[in-house]
């Protein structure tokens, strides 16, 4: 077919330290979440990162229908309605993009630049998936599931809607939910609208959203967004491997006062509470820790807000005068720790390295002018 | 004092094309609208624009206090509970950031990269703050009503709180809220919460959040962002003009499906439906033209959403295979016509030139593959 976009795809080489235009607009695009609201257990709505790869689809709730077909004995629809009369469950989860950190890696994938930011955990209200799925019946030759959103468009010359999959074990393993609602509130159009999945524990391309489609399939599922792209690569000939859990990972919120443009942060001396989240897919934080010049001290875990969501974490720092390098790195309970360096991928997915801070510590306690 | 920022400050120069890491860290922290969101009147909570200057405070609703002090014969304070007793109203007003469009300029000024996206319409709910005002029995030499808010950092090396002012005659001449709700929901905490103020027609910098002050000052305020920022100037030197009312603008909702990375546009021939949003202030929209290729014809608009917010429009298009430049441009009720190319501004401020997309149109009508 006649496609003007091959033009405009591969992927660009990058320059470090400064971005294109083309990746600067999908940073004004897409928003990350604003760090110091990370002290709250539940992101605020409005703050949840948000990539959206095509276009947010205006869907009209009344005539939206959820198809179940492929590979099912007993295939059927479901209106809203339908779907809202099921039994349901608030559920906290904590997303990541996968591409999140992006940025910080050199060279840099031509995308979306993300620093730190593309996290959030909101509370997601839905259904669980499983008993939707046992009453169409997959067939026993069915070795994947496909989650199909409404959103169209073209992404390396491809032209595609936005689809995942998952195999019958993955199901089995994995908490996923329909979702129609957020923080006590019905979910966003930029979230989905009117209905979403949510993968607990994935890595965020999972989590389909404007999902109107699922398909029984009885061959692997060949959609663009399993195969070609979302697979951790050293190069670009390397074919991959699938990503899937989210890699333990922890942040800080940037302790001090800011400089509007450059970010860079100041604070009296003295003791300091720092706080910040960790979190590991579905696996809990065993550790966290906070280091002042590379020099590391535990911090203090509170409870995880879900088995699928982020803790919050606290020390103290005693602040003295000059520049200071704070970072923060997690323990997962099966023993992996955030590396300090960021991990090498061709396309920038799963960077966990530690968030890293810089301070000047003031000499002395200076009152805030207005 | 010890102030380590002074050396990041100044203004950098930029590099047509190419954005540096501050300027991308900036984008990744503050977040537009996302255009397609435009069709609904009330842009969705959670895409409506967000500059955040400093860092979002989180403030303790208990204990919060407005205070309203200086020249005032009656100075007095109010709890959050004192404020929502008090008579309420929703409005519909359309905010945009003063910078939108900075981007775009050249040369580009060092600052928020901001393309098209920096503004949206939320149902804002409070209380008129004349009466509160008159409450307080302003003196008759007031010459400033300042209104500040509980964030606090540094910009250009100067450490303040944000703040700005307005004049008692742009005060009787404003519709001027308190708010605490917005969308049918407590105040944000990244929009303002618990309180904000709401300077309808005005560019966003006049509508201080988390504000905690009011003072009525006899000499000119002097604030940071009132005398240093937030003025209209032909370069580095010029004392400038202050910026206040929106200028007449139009944008439209791309049509079209996209390609991820590039955000170019195709569709296929025949009719297609354009749609947008116009805006001038509180004053009324006059005309919208939607041009292609530089041919231009008149769109239809609907009524505004309230006397301060924008207003709907729409006309159809008959794409013609190949490339093509679509624009639209806004004439507001006092003659103010969008221009087709950026006026200059030393700052990137007011940047109201038409909103210019590139399509193409396919030779045929080819069905969505998935």
């Amino acid at each position: 077919m006649s496609n003007p976009f091959t033009n405009f795809q591969g992927k660009p080489a990058t320059t470090p330290g400064v971005f294109s235009e083309f990746e600067t607009r999908l940073a004004n695009r897409n928003s990350g979440a604003i760090l110091e609201t990370m002290v709250h257990d539940i992101t605020p709505t409005g703050t949840h990162y948000l990539l959206t790869h095509f276009d947010v689809p205006i869907i009209d709730e009344a005539a939206f229908e959820l198809n179940l077909s492929g590979a099912f004995d007993a295939p059927y629809s479901l209106s809203l309605d339908d779907i809202r009369a099921m039994p349901s469950q608030t559920v906290p989860v904590t997303l990541e993009c996968a591409g999140n950190g992006r940025a910080r890696l050199e060279p840099r994938s031509f995308s979306m630049p993300w620093a730190y930011e593309a996290v959030g955990t909101s509370e997601w209200i839905g259904t669980p998936l499983a008993p939707l799925i046992a009453r169409a019946q997959p067939r026993a030759d069915v070795v994947d599931m496909s989650f199909t959103g409404a959103d169209f468009g073209y992404d390396n010359g491809v032209g595609h809607r936005f689809g995942r999959a998952l195999s019958p074990e993955q199901l089995a393993d994995l908490n996923v939910m329909l979702v129609y609602g957020m923080n006590g509130t019905p979910l966003l159009p930029q979230h989905g609208a009117p209905l979403r999945l949510i993968v607990p524990g994935w890595y965020g391309m999972a989590s389909v959203k404007w999902l109107t489609d699922i398909e029984a399939l009885t061959a692997p599922y060949q959609g663009f967004q399993q195969v070609r792209t979302y697979r951790f690569r050293q190069d670009a000939d390397d074919p991959g491997i699938p990503i899937t859990k989210i890699r333990v990972k922890s942040l800080m919120v940037p302790p001090g006062i800011p400089d509007w443009l450059t970010r860079k942060r100041m604070t009296p001396p003295g003791p300091v509470e720092v706080r910040g989240r960790a979190w590991a897919g579905n696996t809990p934080i065993a550790r966290v820790e906070f280091g002042v010049d590379g020099v590391w001290q535990d911090a203090e875990c509170a409870p995880h807000v879900s088995a699928h969501a982020w803790c919050g974490w606290r020390c103290t720092w005693q602040a003295e005068p000059g520049w200071h390098t704070l970072q923060c790195r997690a323990t997962d309970a099966d023993g992996n720790v955030q590396p300090i360096d960021a991990p090498w991928d061709h396309s920038g997915f799963g960077n966990n390295a530690a968030h890293t801070v810089e301070i000047y510590v003031q000499a002395q306690n200076v009152a805030p002018s207005t």
